[in-house]
C-alpha cells in the first residue's frame, strides 16, 4: 500500500493500492469520530450498484450503520439544490455531528459531498473514496469543495480537508475511455509544475485503457500526482499563494469550457489545450525552449485527439479569460512552465501577446 | 469608543460606541483586503431604508463603490434559496474575491451573510454591523453562520469570523421593545456563565426601552456580554468543548421553539425559561441554592412578561430536547448554573428528575 501524507490544518493520509475499498471500513474506523455510529454515503445510481455493497459489507462488519444518499450524476447536479435534498436525506435518517460522511464517486459526488461534509451542522467528518482517475489524482485531494450557480461554476464552496482518502485503482476498470484519459492532462500538469520523473513517466506509460489500468505503474502514477497536490496544499492550503500554481492550464482551460457551455470538452481535455497555450506563452516569453514546447506539445497530443476548437472566437475567449474568478482586477493570471518541473505565475503577459498567440493557436486547430 | 480583542484563528476586534455606524467606511478600510474595490451590503428593505444611506456615504468618502443586495425579513428567509438569490445578486455585479461583505441587520441577516461571505468563491472578507441588541451582545460575536433546512434550525453553515464587528448602540432605538428585551435573557446568560458585576448591573438597569437606551451603562453591558462571549470562543472556536457553555438555556428555549413552530417565543425569550429551568435544575441537583434560584428567577421576571407556556405538552418537549442538534446519542446535554458567575455541563439528569421537574415548571405556567 502507497502511503501519501497531506499536512494541513488537520493533517491526513491517502492511501493507495488495488482492492482496497474492500478494507475501507478499517480505514474509516481508524479516523472516525469517538462516538461515530452512523456512516453516511453520498453516491449516485450507477456507482451505488457498482461499488456500494462492497463499501456497506465492510462498514457494516465494524459495526456501523451505513445509511445511502444518492444523487444525480453530472455536473448539473452540483447545486445548492442538491445540497437541500441531501441534507434532508442525513437530516431524516438521523446523522448527528458526531457521525461520518463518505463521497463514493468522482468529481462531481466529491464536490457536493465535501460541500454537505463541511456545512452539514457546521461540518461533519468525511471521507473520499475516488472512483474517477481525475478524482484519484487531483479533485480528492486538497480540500477544496464547491457546487454551481447558474452565474459559475463553483462559485459557492468550503475548504474541507477530508479524514483520509481511500485510492482504489481497480475502481478505474469500469470507466469511460474519454473519460479516463481526460485526466491524464491534470497528470501532465503535475509533471510540468514539479517533477520531470513523472514527465518520462508520461511518455512511457501504455496509451490504452486497458493496458494502462492493468499497468503495474499505474499505482505509481498516481502516487506522484497525489504526492504533489498535497506538497503544494500543504504550504497553502487556503490558496494565498503557491496554490496558484495548480492552475497551471485552466486559464484558458476553464475559459474554453465557459464558451462552450461545459458541453464539447471534458474539464482534463480544456486543460490539456490549456497546457499547451501556456507553453506557447512560455516559449514566447522565453521561459522555455521550443524544444521543449514540442515535448510537452508531444505528450499531450499522446493521450488522444482533443476535441476539435473549430468556431471558437477568440474575442470571446479573452473576454472569458478577462472574468475568471482567478484574474485580479481583470488582468489574466497565467501559470507557465519555466522549464520541465518548474512553473511561474505571471499576471504581466501583454494583451497583444495573448490575442496573437490565441488567434494562432485557434487558426491551428490543434 | 470600547474595544473588545477577539482571539480566534484570524484575531478581530470588536468596536463598541454610539453614532460609530457613520465612521464604519474608516473602521472597514482598515481590515478591507488590499485589493478591495467593491463592497456588499447584504440587509432588509426596512434596514436598507433606515441605515444604508449613511454606511454607503462613508464607504463612499473612501472610494469603494457600493453594491446592495436585500433580502426578505424574518427566520423563513434564512434558506438556501435565499443564498442562492444573494450570490447571484453578487456575482451580477461583479463581487470578487478580494472584496467584502457587510452585513447590516439583525441575526438573521447576520447568519445568512456570513453563510454567503464563507461560501462565495469559497470565502471572502466578512464585517459585521448588528443592528439589533440580540445581534450585538451575541449572535454578531463568535463565528457561527448557518441557513435552516425545513426538518431542522441552522443545519446547514460555517464557522466565519468577520474582520470586525461594529457596534452602534443607537441604532437599537428603532427597535420594539419586545425585541430588544428578548435580548435581555442573553445578556443574563452571560451574567451567569462568567460574570456576577453584569449580573448586579443587569438587576440595576431601566426596565423601560426609551430609559435603557438612553442610559449611559448600555455600552458597557453589551460590551460585558461581547468580552464573556469573545473569550469563550477564544478558547474554542470550533464548539468542541467549552463554547458549549454557551447553550445555557438553549437546551429547553431551543425546544419550546420547535415545540410551537417558532411562532410563539422569541428566540430571547426560549432562552429566558430555559434558564430559569436550568435553575431549577441546578437547585435541584444542588448546584446552587433556593436563595440563587430566587435571584435568577427575579431578573429574569424583570424583564416583563414571558409568553405563556399554556398547552405545551411535557411528553413532546421531553421528545424535542432529546433530538436536539447538542445530543449526544439521544442524552440531553444541559448547562447548568453552578453558582452564580459558573456553570457545568451535565449530560448525566436523570429522565425521572427531567420529566418530574418540566411537568411543574409546566404547570406553574411560569
Amino acid at each position: 500500500m502507497l502511503t501519501i501524507p497531506v499536512r494541513t490544518a488537520e493533517s491526513y493520509e491517502i492511501f493507495i493500492e488495488r482492492g482496497l475499498i474492500d478494507r475501507s471500513g478499517q480505514i474509516i474506523r481508524a479516523v472516525a469520530p469517538q462516538n461515530c455510529r452512523k456512516i453516511a454515503i453520498i453516491t449516485n445510481r450507477r456507482l451505488s450498484e457498482l461499488y456500494a455493497g462492497r463499501v456497506t459489507a465492510t462498514l457494516r462488519e465494524l459495526g456501523y450503520e451505513v445509511i445511502f444518499c444518492l444523487m444525480g450524476d453530472g455536473e448539473r447536479f452540483k447545486t445548492l439544490r442538491t445540497v437541500e435534498k441531501v441534507v434532508g436525506c442525513l437530516l431524516s435518517q438521523g446523522l448527528g455531528r458526531h457521525d461520518l460522511i463518505v463521497a463514493l464517486g468522482g468529481g462531481v459526488v466529491g464536490d457536493l459531498a465535501g460541500f454537505v461534509a463541511g456545512t452539514f451542522m457546521r461540518g461533519v467528518a468525511f471521507v473520499q473514496i475516488p472512483t474517477t482517475l481525475l478524482a484519484q489524482i487531483d479533485s480528492s485531494v486538497g480540500g477544496k469543495s464547491a457546487v454551481n450557480h447558474k452565474l459559475g461554476k463553483n462559485m459557492i464552496g468550503v475548504f474541507k480537508q477530508p479524514r483520509t482518502v481511500i485510492i482504489d485503482p481497480d475502481v478505474l476498470s469500469t470507466l469511460p475511455q474519454r473519460e479516463l484519459f481526460a485526466a491524464m492532462y491534470e497528470a501532465v500538469k503535475y509533471a510540468l509544475i514539479a517533477d520531470s520523473d513523472l514527465f518520462e513517466l508520461l511518455e512511457v506509460v501504455p496509451k490504452t485503457a486497458s493496458a494502462l489500468l492493468s499497468d503495474r505503474r499505474l499505482e505509481e502514477l498516481i502516487a506522484c500526482c497525489c504526492y504533489i497536490k498535497a506538497d503544494v496544499v500543504s504550504r497553502d492550503e487556503r490558496e494565498t499563494g503557491e496554490r496558484k500554481i495548480l492552475n497551471l492550464g485552466h486559464t484558458l482551460g476553464h475559459a474554453l469550457e465557459t464558451v462552450t457551455g461545459y458541453n464539447r470538452f471534458k474539464h482534463g481535455e480544456a486543460v490539456g489545450y490549456g497546457i499547451m497555450f501556456a507553453s506557447s506563452l512560455a516559449k514566447e516569453l522565453g521561459l522555455i525552449t521550443k524544444e521543449q514546447q514540442d515535448k510537452i506539445y508531444n505528450l499531450v497530443r499522446s493521450f488522444g485527439r482533443l476535441p476539435s476548437l473549430d468556431g471558437i472566437d477568440s474575442g470571446v475567449l479573452l473576454g472569458a479569460i478577462a472574468k475568471d474568478k482567478k484574474s485580479v482586477a481583470g488582468r489574466a493570471v497565467f501559470v507557465l512552465p519555466n522549464g520541465i518541473g518548474k512553473v511561474v505565475i505571471r499576471d504581466d503577459v501583454p494583451i497583444e501577446v495573448l490575442g496573437r498567440l490565441l488567434n494562432r493557436f485557434l487558426e491551428q486547430g490543434l
